[in-house]
């Protein structure tokens, strides 16, 4: 069977995986006080260059997003995120347990844009009644998006420009953030991120860790008392080195940018496939998640030796699936689909 | 001056005002353990026929939306709700501070269909990643809607079968219960509303009341610790004799009627006064809110003489704006209007 | 029968009520933005000497307090409070539903110790696991306290000056603040608690009015945005002038004060009926609350003529009970009960 | 440096690594749906002897507190705990932050008494204003304790009697469950606590896992919605087979038990050091954390060569410290502490 469901089917990459090996018998001091998460920090100070920069580690992206976005808002703001975002659709409700709506704004292949988030705050302060109603205190994006897709340099400095001036922090998920990096065409940084960002994380669950994000708070005093909130959100992990480990090995080698340029490579690869096999290709992402319409005949015959997602429901004839790559797709396991695709195609 | 900007504007119905008056000096228990409020609770489970329901009275609307809520969601639990929904835009997300998603079902002048109720649910569940996301635990409408309309005898029986049908309760916020009630063509009654949902309440903040909400549970394992609830929820008024005794008045001698009748009179004939002077009427709204579009010019020359809200933002030439009667709304004042416009547009 | 229960037993003082009734039939605008608002607001800054402070009225007093805390505490703080502190015992977890850890201390007659909190707070930051705990983020004190005691000026001073060396706001819940200010001994002013706290609040429901309390913000920033955070704890009245207009006649003619200095003199009464019956008396309060011991005996005969309720739960032999004395406490009722203790006692 | 400061200074027990790094390669589905962890979850039934509890991976303890308690406590229930509960000191408030207050009872040695929380509750509802108060709806106890200390089989048997009869769930937070269960002279059983518990947790991370916590649900209607649950607390993991497979390794092969009998023995060990050293024990604690009060001189010299911890703050002359062992203590360090301790003393 191959697999494609997602970035996260597979364990961790073998660099990362050597690190913890290496070191599982040492003692350290924890909750990410010892001498590895420190170093792990330096480098993504320095990786960003935001030297000042906040930066802490937590297991996985729902518990960053609700810790972050709670710490940020205040009692009676809520955080504007496109319909499509993470925060709105697939946490469970994890923003609204810790007592803050979701403020949803229209999306273009799971992206806002400046000229949206502008208009909802001029018309929400238009409104007379707008005390009775949730003031927007901060911005969600995800880059790249759920949809795959990536919002380019100019679109990440307007959307920065609209939040400085309503002074509403910009916050990114950057759960896949590397392969937005490593993503075809794209035109910002790193840094870029770091710069335009007030707070954002580092994914490393689906980036080719066991698990963890890596928080950068650039602007600390949004979350000047991230330690016990993070405890409070049930996010500080007691071993807490085996994050710093990670992000160690994540960001040392030029691994994480390795493992963004193969995934996104493997998934360009895949567009090919089904391109050229004639299927629709849904969502113009050029990171490494594709989607594709496709017969339903066509999907269940791939299903008896493929394993991939639908993308929402199964349709009446057609449905959207997701094909996702990651550090463990291998070259073989993409040309075995091309044979598949193939042979049902003809 | 003229007011039609809201029906909380004056005090209490002057029978209702007369109860508290006429009681003052006496001595009871309080938290709604006194006789009077014992006997409003008998008055409504005779008026509703719901001789086993729970009634519970609190002080206000959104804290009665919020308490009810969130007595009835589970934690992972959303509520269902119209986009123009009251708990969706204008409590101040009260209902996501107690930890649940609001959500958001389309509308048509401020009511869902019992169809797209049934369609959300359905393809909730029929996406694989629905643990992942919030469930609907519950149904909220609102009767009449936030735009005036009513929701028929049948669409109501719709949607309870719905709701039955899925399990999940249904919710009827009825701020303005009796404007509803004694609506043009009104084709159900309070009988009728107190057997379809599982919980409501009757409005009296903006049917004559000074202040208070009644909030009739008849399917009463669903809110069955409702005074710690209410408490914790900081809607337990101390002196809870005072709600007792201005819905006792409310309930003798049809004065919730007759009050639903009055406003709904007022506002039927200054609709036509706006009509039979050529503007548009916006929202077909049987009941005591009327919506009309003007331009602004004669907005802002009826301003001088006439006190009334914006529906939204101001327009570049034209907006929207509600006009509400009540109790207090009186023929004199209407006829004021009439001559108002009148003069205003010849 | 004569009622001793509480300070809410009857409605509202006919000075405040006839302010309701003279004003009742008016149209005024909602959510306290009327002029008779703003007048009572005018009139608390002159009474409290702090022209510049936030004036907000609530309804009850859960509710301010549980909105005030809210809204002061960042969300990995507590609030500090006697372990017989209001917010820690009787009000249905609504601190803890908002989020917040009641942190409590030791209490002497219902006041904690300006020592106490010193140490409370030293020895949380000895303690090298704190960033794992709860934070001390403010002090919550009532006064008069729910014994019926009184802190004097000095130990106010010493209460603000421990929390103001240690960045933390002092709120002080003054559900019966009338009460302390007219208590017997007072060495202290409105003037002295509006400088000293940060927050809080002068009640009104136990002082007189049907309803109401006003919270009082000279600490500005600490509760910068008041309106919305009280609308999402459902505690934003519609009718909001019924609060303006309460506090405007408790804050004329002396009004709050001839409130206060009557239910104390018949309070000083109460005591010296039981005390010179030869029952003890219990927390030594100079306020309106009175506590003594009885023989259940006794307890059981009182009760065929007069209301009152134990304080906690009632003993083998003995219990403690508890009379409360208000504006509505006129001395005849008060003889009549000096004439039932002599009969039972002789 | 010899690490006596806690068990999870290092990383896993060898045979837990080996099977995630035998395991890296593949591709499993997330979230817990791979078939390790329903075998894992199949191993912990059968060691449990509940053939039909709901078992549930999460990755830490606190998160694995909150979501639990969450779960079980209605919204105006509060957990019971003893003052010194790691959920009522040592979590941030995170049991809070859900919004249900930690009911503290006395403690002694870390354990709370079944008379103390029968007397609680009867208390509680003795009292008239408890419908104003937060009601005990659960009962949360550790074994072994904070303080190293273990309940016995009979201790355990009474709790779960009273919290039965009181129809109140019983919940063990068993972080450290297996030291409990290979402690010096336990006369209870993992099925006995399984049995005797309405839901539990089996904790991996104190116990040679890298992280993760069993969380054993025999009483399912408690939690009938635990996967939402768990990702709105953000405590889901994407790889969820890492938990899987970790506690799949350490339920094979007795690995758990050989894990607790090594530290216990251990513990013990060092207990003797100090005592015949002439140095006081602290807490009775027969498992694997050990309790002294040390000379501040003699804390001060051993840190030269040995890191642990203080208990609490340290003290004028004298200072309670905590060893604690685990897995990974070696007899060498062992042995070379006693060289230390003989050589400071003499």
């Amino acid at each position: 069977m191959l697999y494609f469901n997602s970035d996260y089917t597979a364990g961790a990459h073998p660099e990362v995986l050597e690190r913890l090996v290496a070191t599982n018998l040492e003692h350290t001091v924890g909750y990410g006080n010892d001498a590895y998460s420190e170093r792990a920090r330096e480098l993504i100070r320095t990786a960003t260059e935001q030297r000042e920069a906040q930066v802490m580690f937590l297991v996985g992206g729902t518990q960053t997003n609700a810790t972050a976005i709670d710490g940020i808002l205040r009692r009676h703001e809520g955080v504007l995120a496109a319909e499509s975002g993470h925060i709105a659709v697939h946490e469970s409700g994890a923003i609204e347990a810790s007592g803050h709506k979701v403020l949803t704004l229209p999306h273009r292949d799971g992206k806002v844009s400046a000229t949206d988030v502008e208009r909802y705050i001029k018309e929400f302060y238009a409104d007379d009644t707008y005390p009775h109603m949730v003031a927007p205190g901060m911005l969600y994006i995800s880059q790249p998006t759920e949809y795959g897709t990536i919002y380019s340099h100019s679109e990440l400095e307007s959307l920065g420009r609209v939040c400085h001036e309503n002074a509403i922090p910009l916050y990114i998920d950057g759960a896949r953030l590397g392969y937005a990096l490593m993503s075809e065409g794209a035109d910002f940084t790193l840094q870029d991120v770091a710069r335009i960002a007030d707070v954002f994380y580092i994914g490393g669950t689906k980036m080719g860790a066991l698990f963890g994000e890596a928080l950068v708070v650039r602007n600390k005093e949004l979350l000047n008392n991230l330690f016990p909130l993070v405890k409070q959100h049930g996010a500080l992990l007691a071993k807490g080195r085996l994050l710093g480990l990670q992000f160690e090995a994540l960001f040392s080698n030029d691994l994480y940018e390795r493992i963004g340029r193969h995934a996104v490579t493997m998934a360009v690869r895949i567009r090919e496939i089904f391109r050229s096999a004639g299927y629709e290709v849904v969502s113009e992402s050029p990171t490494n998640q594709q989607f594709f319409r496709l017969p339903n005949s066509v999907i269940d015959r791939l299903h008896e030796f493929v394993s991939f997602d639908y993308w929402g429901a199964r349709g009446e004839e057609c449905s959207v699936v997701r094909f996702v790559t990651s550090w463990a797709t291998t070259e073989e396991s993409v040309e075995q689909l091309a044979d598949i695709v193939a042979s049902i195609t003809k």
